[in-house]
């Protein structure tokens, strides 16, 4: 694809300043892109980039620059947006072709297909995958190589299973989920009694994982069944890589939950919450909806809606901040403690 | 399968308070159980689902309820026993068929053996298995669809080898052991010496990983093998989710190893030792017997046996809970300080 | 294979002290070593095996014995060299004739190789492996079993891919590249714009990953595409098990990455970067050349080079050396200052 400035300004509402008739041929990001090329700048920080890069045009953020405010050196042509970001995405779309999940429905004939599959129209199964007994498919899913998909397992339309995903026994997907590389849905709650003396006694997990409609799931991501009904992973939710969801989970509608982060057995999540990278939920907590939990928070008790907490263990994110500010203070404290200790020893002397 | 309250009641060795004639023809969690099924409650944090819950009878710790205590409201038909999920676990068996690991002994023509490969009665190997030459597996072992199986492997009797494991040349393996989905052992040890101005030297891992009797391996667990000699996991260990155990580990036996822990190169752990969610162990210290490891603890040196430490460093957990709770006090006592310092200046002046 | 200690000596140019005749057959760990083996001795913290060891010879670090204050009462023949793991690393090899990447090139036919795939020489393919459309692969590089390689995939020579990797579409890999079972390269990167009231908003993911010549994965580690352009790993740089490298990052040259480390979005790593176990670094964030970032560290900000850093927020290893230091004294201050507190109220009533 190739256009003008000035039409990728009318496609995303913005305002072109400088030449609106320069070629585009191509996107980029403003530390890579070269001369013909749109770029975006959405982040203040990124700001010194604006003369570097040498992008023949870039999508700004209109909260970053105002229009009079520009630096009188710039020689690129800007192209004002509200959301550069998201209007860098819509033009990235325009020129990349990439269908990512192959167009044609195709079932291979090296895929290992078990007895009463029911498989909706244009399934695609690629080679060396193996789909057990009473398995169910919907429309268009496809379903890449070297997946394994358990007996009595149900999986909607449109959905996509990226190569070498496990989805184990009477796990149930719903519609347009999206699951990467290496996860495996289903494998057994951590269930052990220690009995004293002996092998600790495994706990039998017979429950299963609901992944409702829209759920995205990143890659190398472990969802323990339930011990019995449901580990479940509500509407809109999106998980990020190499998290851990211990048995009896439930997570709500539209949760963000990042990389690395851990939640442990029966802990419940509203909607709409954000969990950041690498934190923490113990078991058995309840965590209201729109609450954020910071990166590395550990989670050791409820947590109520509309809040954002942080630490170990998380409390009140002002609150955390404060201690954490005060912390710095300790070493000169330290110090100033014990340098009181002695003057109050000096005054109490005096004084007897 | 249906049976009445007091038929399970018998099963478990407890005590109806209601109707022991009550029919039983399902189970389920206290929250999702319907009319029909019986439910358990082990926790006192979940007593309020008592009157709440739709099941028709359900297991209590006696512990939680005295018969004498009994709220008069109560209109569920309780069977009370000394360890409710104990008990819970036992019905749930009886109600459940699933047998997770196929019965029948059934080598896939869509699997690869190579030669010399020695396989037990009964063995099961699923489509798109690959077992490398001299390969041991012993007695109803089952191998799902998509392990790799490496030279010299051997496997003991009665294992359970979920979907897309990976078991590296050599690593040996016990009876009963269940290794989940995504799991790898035998990958290299990171073991590189760095060398200045020059790319780091790879240290050769030459040893093996040794998995003995009765353990159990979550899902995306990665086991390094040894330099030299043994990476070992002892007998009836259990180990989560997402753990990383380095090169040249050994953990003892019947220790729980929880979600994402990281243990690294050389660490020892005794038996009976817990280590909990997200924590870390540095490289060669030593852990003693029957020692509880807290949710995001960091060893950093050797823990003696039979006791319980947390935090970073880790250290005796009574300590690092008085520590904690005096952190809560620093934003008020650096005021505190503050203010002190002015009255002694004062004093001072006094005092001249 | 076996020899004299004498020879093994001349082969590190070390020093024997003891018997230079006595025969060995093999090589092992100080606690595992039986007679007839070599072991060494590299950290002082296992002195107490030198007489406890049955090995018959010890390489021995000249910086922790000095030959002339050797224990009069060791029996053991000890070689003393600068540098004992190095030297034993290298013997170990001499003894060990396992190659790891089969030897000679080989196309099974139970692959599935896609249209214009174009093979080096030597290239080994085991079964079940998946190549689609026009992939290029180098000269001797091996592809084990159940590997996924996308569309447009390019790997160069000599490389190993071990069982069950998967590398996405367009990700191109260098030469002399390995990569552990389980890992992920290209996976979508985790770009979601909430929306309120609606589903997150995806952001298309259509850059990809560079990995350049020399590096080394671990497993199950996840390695997302860009956005656009290329998430990027350094030539020679070396990643340990269960990392997660998210979208956009961009990591130097011969840097180490240890352990269930979490790399955000956008960081960029210099060179000879150290980053320890379990660190995490926030997106967007720069970390200077020869910079090492502490085990269980949380960067939150820019790291200049040749700097340490620990804690969270990550901050000089010195300064938070020092903070850790004073907190232990945080429980006895607490005490200390309400009893100062307590002192001066009554000096205060005496001065009035």
């Amino acid at each position: 694809m190739e256009c003008s400035v000035a039409q990728i300004a009318a496609m995303v509402g913005g305002k072109v300043v400088g030449c609106g008739s320069d070629r585009i041929t191509g996107v980029s990001g403003i530390r890579e892109a070269k001369k013909g090329q749109l770029t975006f700048l959405a982040q203040r920080k990124y700001l010194s980039f604006l003369n570097k890069t040498k992008a023949t045009a870039i999508l700004v953020d209109s909260t970053i620059i105002k229009p009079q405010a520009l630096p009188c050196n710039t020689m690129k042509t800007l192209i004002l947006v509200k959301n550069a970001s998201q209007a860098f995405d819509r033009i990235l779309s325009e020129f990349s072709t990439e269908e990512k999940k192959p167009s044609k429905g195709k079932i291979s004939d090296q895929a290992f297909i078990g007895s009463g599959v029911k498989l909706g129209k244009n399934v695609q199964i690629q080679p060396f995958v193996v789909i057990e007994d009473e398995v169910q498919i919907g429309d268009c899913t496809c379903v890449q190589s070297g997946v394994y998909i358990g007996k009595e397992v149900s999986i909607g339309a449109d959905c996509h299973l990226y190569p070498n995903v496990t989805v184990l026994s009477r796990v149930q997907i719903g519609s347009r989920v999206v699951i990467h590389s290496g996860t495996v849905l289903g494998s057994d709650g951590f269930g052990f009694e220690p009995v004293p003396g002996k092998l600790p006694k495994k706990i039998a997990q017979r429950g299963t994982v609901v992944i409702e409609d829209d759920v995205e799931i990143g890659s190398n991501v472990s969802i323990d069944r339930a011990r019995f009904e449901e580990t479940r992973i509500g509407k809109g939710t999106k998980i990020d890589n190499l998290v851990h969801i211990a048995h009896n989970v439930e997570i709500g509608k539209h949760c963000l939950i990042l990389g690395q982060v851990g939640i442990a057995g029966s802990a419940v999540l509203g909607n709409n919450v954000v969990v950041a990278g690498q934190a923490g939920i113990v078991g058995h907590v309840t965590v209201g909806n729109q609450t954020t939990i910071a990166s590395r928070a550990v989670v050791t008790k409820d947590v109520s809606s509309n809040v954002v907490v942080s630490g170990f263990p998380a409390q009140d994110h002002q609150k955390a901040k404060r201690l954490m500010a005060s912390m710095s203070f300790l070493p000169q404290m330290v110090r100033t403690v014990s340098e009181l200790k002695k003057r109050i020893e000096s005054l109490e002397k005096k004084n007897t």
